[in-house]
């Protein structure tokens, strides 16, 4: 009996179950494993004995396919960083125990950054007391911040969320014949990756978003209410698109740097946008509001990215054969290669090269101004959001497959 | 020759041109009227002459097709309101004056409730000064609030990415193995339809949202702790839907109840979901997160009801009829059938019975706790979500008609 076991971890995503159901297929159509286990929770579902036959679940092709594009995590999710070895032996002994007596050949790991450590330190582990069993982690975040791989799954589904729900506020703000300005605030505390991709929105229709903000420069206010100024003047209904973690020259969070007190005395802290929307208001006077399109860019399963999702599951099949070809510490990864047309290869990269490490969006993505994005940036971009599946409705709503409920 | 006119006002919903290519479609069918032109941001670009021919922009059957689910106002739109024919006789006489210049046979004006006061205070005139002009009022508004109609469209739209966006929280929320809330603050202020709709988001996968808050009732920050303390241990996850416009007994807005002072000493109000969030935070000490869909629900192009459109169109076709058969100061208007299976039948009302009037959700659509509806409200709400449209994708997004830039 070699058996393989499978976890998902951090935060949800669009594309993160269709990675759970390529490692599913691939197990399925192996000679070498006999059985493919969930963990429920992430790796705590271990500590805690919780896990299930996913190859009995997912019996039927039909069944895979439904996986592919069911948002958020099937198998639940945790935040847990397992801690370094010398640290706590003990619960690396425990984890391992667990895998002989399942006998387990091969465990895979579906996350991001802390996903990749702890699989990392699991492959260290396993290297030292000389077992055989592989580890293999699997990508993913909507921030699309992991090194070692073009682009993340999950990113191009949030990034296609965000630049259609731009473009239909553009609809929604062109109506009036008055000047408004729209501060729309998008995912990434440390990343403006997602920020970026709201540049997607421009069509023949439309120049939004007129201004956009990334973490990665410095923000500053008083440029920042010139910009708006001056595109107000050129196109009255103004939209920008701005980071979670837009911060100033000294690396304060410009949420942070209005705090106000409520009747308690207790220091409230407002979102980016809301804060920018009082200082357009206060300084400008101009009709302006502020939109968090907060954690429905993350999973909102009907505008999945037909592209992401089929990496994602690729990545996560990719991931059963290096295992079998006796491959460890490694995670499945995507390079795009040169050329014209959006092609990527795949392979594998070592996880001591990606784990705590964070891939900003270069500044050849970022114009001279700090206000918005290059031609560069959208040519990366724009491939990432291409192709659909359609989306099943049942009684009027999307129809998804539960996720499993432990 | 015997034109037409039409415009467009309030807020922007998916519905709003489905109605707008019924009256275009139906005047260019019309053996009684020549040419169909459109005014540019409500009635306000007739005091400027900012009109065009709809007749030729929409030439062909499948313009018409496509503007039918482009969301927001084609036409754009208007905050106006006419003042009353006491008041400014003035305005009227130009009004008039136009039409008689431009051989205005009938006018058509789509909107909410201020545009069928606007409606209504025309057809008034009209008789007061005999002319033979038709005014007849077409309703649109994703809040659900016009008497002397069913429901209206643009709010089967709405309600379908409100239930939509629900679920997919439902599916975001439940990831992790612990406690929280998720409040969803959704758009409002005096009927709660919207908010309502946001329990057709229960499926098989999921009870959320499980509490829903109405500004029909009045709001009660004890009783609201003690009921997200008991979901809590029911659900774990729980979800919680408010309206913007939430009150307490005494009137008083939730939103406004916990201002905050800024750094200038300015008083800052935060919507009913932040101040929520805060309460529970504070009060039960659990991981709490708000939510607020913002103008996203408004015109979600994507997630159109497919029963909206059509039943938009209707009423827009049949506005063009009804002028033709000699009627003028009513509403197109829609009447649910009794009956198991939906189905309307379409007349109109008299403007006067309509304009300044506002339909709340009745008590039998809500719970004796006041925090959920009940089996008659999702009887009601149900069909109105039913039915997609094939979203057109071009570059990876929804690609809409793009709505005149005068």
């Amino acid at each position: 009996m070699k058996n393989c076991f499978v976890a998902q971890s951090g935060g949800p995503t669009a594309a993160i179950n269709s990675s759970l159901a390529g490692v599913i297929d691939a197990v399925k159509a192996s000679n070498q494993y006999d059985c493919i286990y969930g963990l429920l929770n992430g790796i705590t579902g271990l500590f805690e004995d919780r896990y299930i036959n996913l190859s009995e679940q997912f019996s039927t092709d039909k069944s895979i396919e439904q996986l592919k594009t069911t948002p958020a995590m099937f198998l639940g999710s945790c935040r847990f960083q397992l801690p370094s070895i010398e640290e706590d032996r003990n619960t690396y002994e425990k984890i391992f125990e667990f895998f002989r007596e399942h006998q387990v050949a091969a465990f895979f790991y579906i996350g991001g950054n802390d996903s990749m450590d702890t699989a990392m330190k699991l492959a260290a582990y396993a290297k030292e007391i000389q077992s055989n069993i592989k580890i293999i982690g699997v990508p993913k975040t909507i921030d699309n911040d992991l090194v070692e791989i073009d682009h993340t799954p999950g990113f191009g589904s949030a990034a296609k969320y965000v630049a259609a729900s731009m473009l239909e506020m553009a609809y929604d703000t062109a109506i009036y014949k008055l000047n408004s300005v729209t501060i729309v605030e998008i995912m990434g505390r440390d990343a403006g990756w997602l920020t970026a991709a709201s540049a997607l929105a421009r069509t023949e229709f439309s120049d939004a978003p007129h201004l956009i903000y990334l973490p990665e420069v410095p923000f500053d206010k008083d440029q920042f209410l010139e910009d708006v100024k001056q595109k107000v003047v050129e196109y009255n209904n103004v939209l920008v698109a701005i980071s979670e973690g837009i911060r100033d020259k000294d690396g304060n969070y410009i949420s942070a740097t209005e705090a106000s007190v409520d009747q308690f005395g207790h220091s409230q802290l407002s979102g980016a946008g809301k804060t920018l929307e009082r200082l357009v208001s206060r300084e400008l006077r101009i009709k302006v509001r502020s939109v968090e399109i907060n954690i429905l860019q993350r999973c909102g399963g009907h505008f999945a990215s037909r592209t992401d999702i089929e990496e994602a599951f690729l990545l996560g099949k990719n991931a059963v054969k290096y295992a079998e070809d006796g491959i460890t510490g490694m995670m499945s990864t995507l390079t795009r290669e040169a050329g014209d047309d959006y092609k990527v290869s795949y392979g594998y990269a070592d996880l001591n090269q990606i784990a705590n490490k964070v891939k900003s969006v270069p500044l050849s993505f970022i114009n001279e101004a700090h206000n918005d994005v290059t031609k560069e940036a959208l040519e990366y971009l724009s491939p990432l959001i291409q192709g659909e599946y359609e989306t099943i409705f049942k009684n009027g709503l999307p129809s998804y497959t539960p996720i499993y409920r432990g």
